[in-house]
Order: structure tokens, then sequence, then C-alpha cells
């Protein structure tokens, strides 16, 4: 069977020589006699293990001595309540930028632990585009303010730091990790569920700044606890050990292809490569605001709804597969990941061409 | 790289056979041209892999219709939190046994949320043994009774379900799930990491009463809501989509193999091989009181520190790896759960008699 190229916004393509590496240490790792997936968390040979891709994380993302790294489980959707859970301490509200679907989930999570502000709703516009420093209304007395710096289902991002004085910043960045250099030390957390850059689904990462760390509400889970999980070094119970394993082959599949430089060099080819077509297409229109396109998930359109849904089926024909839109964008969305081939992008607009030929 | 003999309490063992299919698939899932791992969780080939594996665990386990499965983040530590917050409603009470470490520690979690009373503490006996029903003093005011119906630490397990009335029932069975039949309706609520009868570590299975559903505190989290993942059918957000697929793998296994029977009757032929010569050694002494014997945990010491450590090593040499008990409990720990083949057992009992002779 040959592979597709698959366009998925998350679960996402992972590298195929990182399934084939993984595929020829799945009955026996190393010397072990077992599987990776058979190791005692607390085994010296798994300790070696999840040492190497904490460390590699923190090479590639040249994370600094003043941030921990957390593997929580949960994915993001569990950080909506951790980062209100572990930051509030005695502030009673959290700025929130709502740009999109997750954001708007994160603030209404927040709703449970204090009473946070939306600083920004690009609901009124579709979500099609990322506010400028001078639209937000932080509020001085804010934990934090709260941001998605890439939106999967709208296909925007934030392509500069907002600007936030002594408020700590808190991103989550589950759909453009590891995708480019990140200057850590802007923020004050940075979360990630790791199933579409980093590892199969079923974790997050969390970079915190440890100078916030020590004041989570009495009501925090356990399980939710960044100080809790410091201190047990993600050990506090029996982490995801796999995915852990995983996130270590795509570290070494990254170094291997320039580091966070290299994919900002990969991530530039594909999203340029698409949108420009896009941009000189008679028939598919981009959907998000210019100033505010993701590199990562490209919306666009036909304008007809009959021809989108005929366009999606045609690609998976010809193993363009998962190109359909949101169901709440609608429209068409080409999710571009680390992962995904240069060449699956380039057949993409090949494709493309020769359905506007066809259709136009 | 021959394969050990791994006695792990957990991650543990998976069944070779399971391995080697989740091997061969790793790049390519039948037609679909891409990994599991790679899938999109809201895709139709993972939906069909999904209710397989969902049907598949209600079959083995004959789950009635009153009773809902869900597939959670977390692992048992997030059900510590997770139970009280959805099962506690109007009650300011919940009865907990402590039997252990873990079912102390989702006692304490308790305590985040509510005033749970100890009906049954077995610290000051070192936690050898299970208590009767007569020594059970339930409150009626409780939520429920939790109970940790096998201990893995200490080798213990439940071989009675208590009478509780109407209050429900809530059992942790996280290393005895799958390894023998279970009259769910008799439980309000059970729930099990899945990493040492199921799949790799990154979940946990949830087993609840509908009649209990609706009455979670607005502080619950939302990764934590019973109500809400019954409702998306664990696709709230994205689950741990390819520790599904493995359990799936795991399910076929159970069912190749006489089902929840078959690995009853294989439970009884490792732990019976294991305590019978426990029962006859002049060197080695099991640590659980007769009565309350874990068929997957079995504890045992010389009686000697240095004499215990040796065991340990010389019987890694030999490819019976991770027999040292928990630092709390000393000694040694055979955990011999689902997919430890009954040889392993055989020689591991082999190299103790041999052991005794040569140190006796």
């Amino acid at each position: 069977m040959e592979r597709v190229y698959n366009f998925s916004a998350g679960p996402s393509m992972l590298p195929l020589s990182v399934l084939k590496k993984a595929a020829s240490e799945l009955t026996a790792y190393g010397n072990s006699g077992m599987s990776v997936m058979e190791m005692s968390h607390r085994s010296k040979v798994y300790g070696e293990i999840f040492a190497r891709v904490k460390q590699s994380l923190r090479d590639v993302m040249k994370i600094p001595d003043t941030h921990e790294v957390i593997f929580m489980q949960g994915g993001a959707t569990a950080q909506f309540a951790a980062v209100p859970l572990n930051l509030l301490g005695e502030h009673k509200t959290a700025d929130y930028a709502l740009t999109g679907v997750f954001s708007t989930n994160a603030y209404n999570e927040a709703k449970k632990y204090c009473s946070p502000r939306s600083v920004f709703s690009g609901e009124t516009e579709r979500f099609i585009r990322i506010p400028g420093q001078d639209e937000l209304q932080l509020s001085g007395d804010a934990a934090y303010l709260h941001i998605c710096s890439n939106n999967t289902i709208y296909g925007t991002a934030w392509n500069y730091i907002p600007e936030t004085g002594s408020v700590p910043l808190v991103a989550d960045m589950s759909s453009e990790i590891l995708s480019r250099p990140v200057d850590i030390s802007k923020y004050g957390l940075i979360y990630a569920g790791v199933q579409k850059n980093m590892a199969p689904a079923g974790m997050a990462v969390v970079i915190v700044d440890k100078a916030l760390i020590g004041k989570e509400l009495p009501i925090t889970p356990t399980i939710m606890s960044y100080e809790k999980f410091i201190k047990a070094d993600s050990m506090l119970n029996t982490p995801p050990t796999y995915t852990i394993y995983m996130l270590g082959l795509v570290l070494d599949w990254v170094k291997d292809h320039g580091g966070l430089y290299g994919m900002n060099g990969l991530r530039r080819e594909r999203s340029e490569t698409l949108y420009s077509f896009l941009d000189s297409s008679s028939l598919f229109k981009p959907v998000a605001d210019p100033a505010s396109r993701s590199m990562m998930n490209v919306t666009f359109r036909t304008g007809s709804d009959e021809l989108d849904a005929r366009f999606v089926k045609e690609a998976a024909a010809e193993g363009l597969v998962n190109l359909k839109g949101h169901r709440l964008a609608g429209g068409m969305r080409a999710s571009i990941y680390n992962a995904m081939p240069v060449e699956g992008v380039y057949k993409l607009v090949d494709f493309m061409k020769k359905f506007e030929r066809e259709n136009g």
C-alpha cells in the first residue's frame, strides 16, 4: 500500500523514517529484551530514554534554565483548566484573546475558576484575523494573557509576540510547536498537545517559567499540578511512556533536518507554494486575512459548496486526503505540519491547477 | 535479542503476537495509506477502529447496557479526582477503604472536594490484608464506597465484593482488569489505568452506571467530566488514538485465549504455581495474608535484605527481570499479568529452587 499525503489537522503525518524506526524496535528495544511499551517507567533503561528525550527537547527548542519542561496527559484541553488552576494565585481575572474555537474553549473553561476577560474577539469576523497590539485591551490586574498562537480551524496565526508588560504571556502552541524558533524567554508558559507536530496523540508538553510555580489553587487535581509534576520530573504517576519515546524519535528527525531553522525553512516553502498559487487562482480563494495567515493550516474555498465537496473527493482519489475544512469553517483546509513532505504540497498545487482548468 | 520475562508491576508485558501485529501495521494500516498514529480521530477509518474496540471491550467484559464505557487520559491518578468531582453531587462525604498506597492516594485526593471517611486502614499492619465485611464501618450518607480491588505494591486483593446497600461501589481495578470475569452490575463505577493488563501507558478505562451521571461539581475540569465524555463518546478532544488501537489488539488476543474465563484460568495457574512453591519454601516467604493474596502481584522475601538484592540481580541475569519489590514494601514482587506466559512463572520457580539450594 502506497502512503498517502495526509493533510489532517491532527493527529497528522509522522515522518516515515520515524515510523520505520519505531516498527523496527517495537518487539525489542536495544538489548533490553522488551518493547518500550513494556518498560517500567522507573527502570534504568526507560529512565535513560526519558532523560534523553527531555534534554533533546530543551536543545532543539533552546529552552532557557529559567523554564521547566513537563509532560502531562490530557492534551491542550486539560491545560485549559490547568493554566488558571496553577497560575491564578490571588488574581481574580486573566486575559484571553479569542481568535478561534480553542482559545474560546480555554476562556470558557477559565470561567470555572475566575472571571476571565476577553481582550479581543474575532467571532463577528468569523475569526479570519489576529488583532494588532493596539487592539488588545489588556487588564492591569490579570494573572496572565492567554493566546492561541496558531488557530488550526480558521488558519490564522499570531505573527508577532504581543507586549504584555509585567503580565505573563501564556500561549497554546499545539499546532505550530517545533515548526520555528521561539524566544521562550518572552513567555510565562507555553503548552502544546503533541498530536500535530510532535508525537502520536495523548500528551501535552508544558514549558513554564519557574517563577510562576507555587501558587496552585487548593482544588487543583494532583494530575494537573505543575508544581508536583516538576518535583516528580513528570513521573508523579505512570507517564505516557511510549508517546515520550516517539517524541524522542521525532526530535532526532528534526535535528537531522536542520533543527527549528530547518523546520522554518520547510514550512515557508510549503506555505508560500500554496498561498502564492491561491493568490493567483481564479477558482480557489484563501480565507484568512493576509497579515494573519497560518503557515501550518491553510484554509481556502471555491465559493461553491458543491465544488468544494467534489474537490475534496477527487483529491482523495489522488492520494491527497483529509482536505475537508472543519465543519465550523467550511471549505477546505490543508494542514501542512513538519512531517508533510514538500512534494505533497507540490502535488496538491498541481492537482488544484488541474481542477481549476476543469472547473474554472 | 531474546525477549526477557518481565515481572514489572506496570507498564508491563504485552503479548508478543500483539506487538508483532502492531509492528506490521505501523507504517500503513490496511488500505488507509497511513499509520493509525497519523489518523484523524474524526476520520471514517479511525471511527471504525474506535467503535470496534469499544464494542470488543463491552463483549469481553460483558458490560450491561446500564453502564457506559469511557476512555480518558491521566491514568488512575486522574480518576482519584474525577470520581469525587463527578459523583459527590450533594453529598459531603464518601467512604474509602485504605488497603495500600493507591487507595490512600485516592482518599487524600478526595479531601480537596469533600470530607471523606476512612472505613478501614491497613496501615498499622503494613497493608498485608483486606478487611472482612464485618470490619467495614460504612457511613449511611456516603456518595460511594471506594476500594482498590487489587493492591499492586503489597500484593493483596479483595476476594469478595463488599456489600454496600444502596451506596454505589467504586473500584480501582487497574492491576487486575481483564484478568477475570466481573459482575459489572454490582459496581457503580470501575476504573483502571490501562498500563498493566490492557495497553501501553497513557489512558484509563472508566465503566460507569448511567444512573450516577449528571451531578458533577461546577469546578470539574472538562477533561474530567464523565457526562461530557459520554455525550462525546470519548471524543471530546483528541483521544489517545493509538493506545485505543493497541487495546483493541490486546482484546483480540484475550478473545483468542478464552476470554475472561481463559484469563482467569491462566492467572490461577501462574499464581498457584508461585504461591504453592512459596508455601513450601524454606528460604522464600510470602508477604500477604493468605486470605488476601493477589493473583496478579505476588510479594515475597527471604528475610535478608542482602539476599533479596542478590536474588533480584541473579534472576535478572537469567532473563527474569524487574523482581525487586516496591521501595515501600521491600523484598521481591512478581507481577504476573495476563501477558506473562506461564512458562515465565515455571522458569522463575525453577530459578528460586536453585537459589534456595545454593543459599538456604
